[in-house]
């Protein structure tokens, strides 16, 4: 047993695997940070009382759970928040069908609300049994009959069967001879924090990537991305980033990683593009068909099977990294790509054909295909960032398939999976173990599903609109043959105007939502929450998965078209202003509201200050963002923006300016700007008084 | 390597584990059975060419597979029936949402195209790649390109994924050190008889058993039992079996394994079924509820955890068999209980609460909790024929789980999944293993689907009505709302009369059945076939799995609600004749055919001929069956009958007459008679000959 950290101890079973996840990791962990948390001397109670044993089957680890227990974490899960009197398998499949655990990016991490975290270091798929069983005799005093006929509807039966009594956790990790456990203490955002600044921070995405995004057609050509492009600048559409989806390549799945003929010069059009403000991202799998230039050389350093024709780079082997990140860096990174979408890295039971690679695949690491398939998604996410980061450029990319410790990954995790719901519960669940989650916009049932879904990104981690299927944006045709067919809607005029002004919603918002993340980088907290994080005393929230918290003070209750114009909602204790009606509600109850297809339901904490910038339609390098300050109640209050390049690593030396928006408690409002860098914002305040510059 | 019997060997790879299907056997190889089968000296040539190898991931085997060849097998299979290129996952599991391989009754064998069949003896979650990868470097002369916009089509792209060249099985099997390999050599029926034989032959239900089966409302009385018993035999509903719900234990969920209140005079009830000729069967599940009268007597030969508040009995331990054994037979099977239905001994990992025991759960007998979830269905099977078998009793049982070597165990898997066209492939799919499956009618969106429904179990192994959400039977009202309140539909003698000439049908097949379990028994050949089985070398019925064989001589293609009234069939070459109609059909090719919703298309191969019987409204052991001789063609046939006590195990003794019908060059039928038991059917011949009886 080893002290860690401020709060973070570890227990060692038996002699730990080679490759687990703190084995591959590349971000240390940052001590500072946690220093300044609350001290945390005593180990959690529940850390004595574990119990393990070794067996043919692996280890399995007991500990005990109170029945009002709640459990959150596991990575991302899309089907459930709240993982009490649930089995969870921690293993990554791309569409699990059901509520098992099972994800793009499952993580063996838990927060419990007895005040622990608990994460095992491994890439093996684990199960966790959340308090699924009790001792064998424990309901011995039970003496029930059956008395009505009523009990056997079908609901009836199965509700009879949820255990009350005092339960146990079972971890059960298979094959393993060793493991490392690693228990984190503290509330559930304290140990989230923790978590995420043992990873190593969050992430800090260049500005631009909290930008609009944008994915075109799979069968776009350079002239139709270009033409694309022009549109959107031509209508004012807020756009930062445009994707290439498959049909970039001369072959796909596996990938040639060269360009198909659709595509003549890529590198004039890339140029063209970023003179309009654009970064281009590209869509590739990490399969190597026999076209790529490096398919001879990383054949060596590959797993024993084929995945559709193509090779499975080793990349936890240097060489395969090596070969792989030359070439990226080389013919894409230099030439100005500014990040990639890595598809399909995870696997599937649930489409029996030929998706993936056994679990049983040697690879010459020593890796098999289970850690492999755990591990796949954070080794790809390393090396890509190793790239940009030689490059001195800050990428924000997409990854279909993540794990454990990745806060510090500028990665965004998005699915096929399409349901609206699903989409916001991804959100709220991600932010428990360092995930980011795009719930892209893809396709729309209709033009109100489309505002409602475009409603959702504007307040995410990443505003995606993924168009893969259709030649012209939705919101010219949302309907995918007649798109197809080039046939717009009568009312895209209408739609043009409603999606353009939530996307400069969304760019009025940047300057905000870089502040939540320079506070992920610095403290671990994530941009997005689910309210149990904020209001862990109130026991209302604990089984919310459809509001959350938005950067520091802004909590999003997003409708689904399922909704129609209203929902219920609960606000915590105190007193909330709607973000945009200003309308002033008393919190501490569920209420139900109204939102026309136009309206999200947005609301801000009592007390509050939040920067709004006049939106922009793209960041560039000398973007300076003038900045009017939004008031909420009345007292003393202060928000603090961070300026710094917004696109290179120089943050990291400390090379950033604080500005810290004052409001006093006679409600004047000043700022200050610590630092030295170039600034980026123009703060119009609302009193006379002159803003002061403080060097640091 | 070793050669087992006639076409069987067996590989012993390392130190197999105590546990595994071959050790809880209970019946004997039929030897002399597979003696008469063709004989078999040459092993399968991909026997020779199989590689193994042992890490701490347990054994992996590799064998070769062509790339145009089909599998079957796998036990219980709902979703597909050729595994080719699929992954499938041998591990039990009640509600698998996608076609994964899980199912309520996985089997670790297949059938390969290529001339053999495989079983790994094991009770693990093996994982068998059934040509999903093929090595690395194959695909290295693929210079392929993308060239066509439509090829970014989400159908498209996964077309493209299929692999078509020379791939691999891999098969992985958890955990062991050691597991013995058995081969099968054959084309696919002689394999699946092989294997069946290898089991100890098929189960020969009592005749009763394969009449009209009904399970009564869950909130069911005393009275009402009686008053439904009383209705059906006033209608002349044939009805053999009577099946108790949940609602007659006094705690369900889990047992008591005692009468409820609403039952005051059990034996009472019973005498008075079977005095009206109805054999009762209870429902249970083998998790024990404190108020049970052995709870206290079986906790120490119980697993570790609690499931829904009950014991887990160790049924590997004799200690736990013989107290449930006792039990049951002392207070239920010499009170006249002549089967039960074991519900939820399954396992879920899709249904994510308390369902059942984790995986690593420790038992009395050593096994863990996935060896006890592959291995409880078989066990419990072994406790309960044996309970019968001592008081000289034939049952027929059903049961939600069970696995390999099941073939002599007289018990018919269910299913709560309710769709039709999965539980017509549920038929087809058992067949390959050893298994029998119920299509039961449930849950039925109209009047018209509750025809078809009742038209498929009309041709099943258990032609089960399951009413338990339902007071009055589904033909009065198959609105469950409507049914609960006691309204019945309109029509109801329409449907009375219509489903009554379903059961006639049932009734007039009961000799046919019986003779197709007694070929079962003797040389393993399933009574359900699919036409795979029948036609290997037809390339046309490879992927047929809506179709079946029923006996040795029917050809079943039933319709289902979504199909309206016409579907497509395939008859394999040759003549084939309407069953009801006589109307000739051409075979070798495929067809649509109309089937008005009061009909069920039905095939009879050429040259055959088919015994007919009056229908009775149940059997007892006194009935003598009136058979007439249904022709179908011209030309010498034959169809043997076998006569028995039709209830003991008096048949094993050879206590069995073959009743030969035979049709000669001229047409004229007769019969010969060979055995000295009691006569059972009462044969009308076409020709004036008399009959012969033959003494052996």
């Amino acid at each position: 047993m080893k002290a860690i950290a401020n709060g973070i101890w570890r227990i060692t079973i038996g002699e730990p695997e080679t490759w687990n996840p703190t084995s591959i990791r590349k971000f240390p962990v940052k001590n500072e940070a946690l220093e300044k948390l609350k001290k945390r001397k005593i180990k959690p109670e529940v850390m004595e009382q574990m119990q393990w044993e070794t067996s043919i089957r692996g280890i399995t680890i007991t500990l005990p759970m109170e029945a009002s227990e709640d459990i959150y974490g596991f990575g991302l899960q899309l089907k459930s928040m709240n993982h009490a009197g649930r089995k969870r398998i921690i293993k990554v499949n791309s569409d699990p069908p059901s509520d098992t655990g099972e994800s793009h990016a499952p993580v063996p991490f838990y927060i419990s609300t007895a005040g622990y975290g608990l994460f095992v270091d491994s890439f093996r798929y684990i199960s966790f049994y959340m308090g699924t069983v009790a001792e064998k005799g424990s309901s011995k005093h039970m003496q029930q009959e059956n008395i009505e006929h009523k009990e056997f509807s079908e609901s009836a039966l199965y509700a009879l069967k949820r255990a009350k009594e005092k339960r146990k956790i079972i971890i059960e990790i298979p094959r393993v001879k060793g493991v490392d456990i690693y228990f984190f203490t503290g509330d559930i955002k304290e140990v989230v924090q923790r978590y995420n600044l043992f990873s190593g921070g969050g992430c800090l995405p260049p500005m631009w990537g909290l930008g609009m995004w944008y994915r075109t057609y799979g069968g776009s050509s350079q002239d139709t991305v270009l033409e694309l492009a022009r549109l959107f600048r031509e209508e004012h559409m807020p756009m930062d980033v445009l994707g290439l989806e498959p049909g970039w390549h001369s072959h796909s799945y596996s990938c040639s990683y060269k360009w198909s003929y659709l595509f003549e010069k890529p590198q004039q059009m890339i140029q063209q593009l970023e003179q309009k403000g654009y970064k281009l991202n590209l869509w590739e799998h990490s399969y190597v068909y026999p076209t790529a230039p490096f398919y001879e050389q990383i054949m060596k350093y590959s797993g024993e099977c084929e995945v559709w024709n193509g090779l499975v780079p080793d990349f936890a082997t240097k060489e395969a990294c090596s070969i792989f990140a030359q070439y990226h860096q080389k013919e894409f990174v230099k030439l100005g790509i500014k990040g990639f979408k890595l598809d399909e890295c995870d696997n599937s039971d649930y489409n029996p054909s030929d998706w993936s690679f056994p679990d049983s695949t040697k690879f010459p690491s020593n890796m098999d295909g289970e850690q492999m398939h755990m591990a796949i998604g954070i080794l790809y996410q390393n090396l890509l960032y190793r790239v940009f980061k030689n490059e001195l450029v800050r990428t924000f990319s997409q990854v279909r398939s993540s794990g454990a410790l990745a806060a510090p990954l500028p990665f965004v995790l998005y699915s096929d999976l399409y349901d609206h719901k699903q989409f916001i519960r991804g959100m709220v669940t991600s932010g428990f173990s360092g995930l980011l989650w795009a719930p892209e916009v893809r396709d729309c049932l209709n033009e109100n599903d489309l505002l409602r879904r475009l409603q959702t990104i504007v307040f995410s981690e990443q505003a995606l609109i993924n168009s893969w299927r259709i030649p012209s944006p939705p919101w010219k045709q949302v309907d995918i043959e007649k798109n197809l067919a080039g046939e717009w809607m009568e009312e895209a005029t209408y739609y043009t105007n409603a999606c353009r002004k939530y996307f400069e919603i969304r760019m009025q918002l940047l300057p905000y939502l870089y502040s939540a993340f320079v506070e992920y980088y610095q403290n671990g907290t994530p941009p997005i929450r689910a309210l149990v994080m904020d209001y862990s005393n109130d026991e209302q929230v604990r089984n919310i998965d459809d509001e959350y918290m938005f950067g520091k003070s802004l909590l999003v209750c997003p409708l689904t078209i399922e909704d129609k114009i209203t929902r219920q909602i609960y606000l915590p204790e105190g007193v909330w202003y709607h973000f945009f009606t200003g309308e002033v509600i008393q919190g501490g109850k569920s209420i139900t509201i109204k939102a026309d297809y136009d309206q999200i339901p947005v609301y801000v904490r009592e007390n509050t200050i939040i920067p709004i910038a006049k939106p922009v339609l793209y960041v560039s390098k000398d973007t300076v963002f003038e900045i009017k300050v939004k008031e909420f109640g009345t007292g003393e209050t202060q928000f603090t923006l961070y300026e710094d390049d917004y696109e290179t690593f120089s943050y990291e030396k400390g090379n950033m300016n604080e500005v810290i928006l004052q409001r006093d408690a006679r409600g004047n409002i000043s700022y200050i700007r610590k630092g030295c860098q170039k600034e980026r914002y123009k703060i119009q305040c609302s009193v006379k008084e002159s803003s002061k510059r403080q060097e640091i």
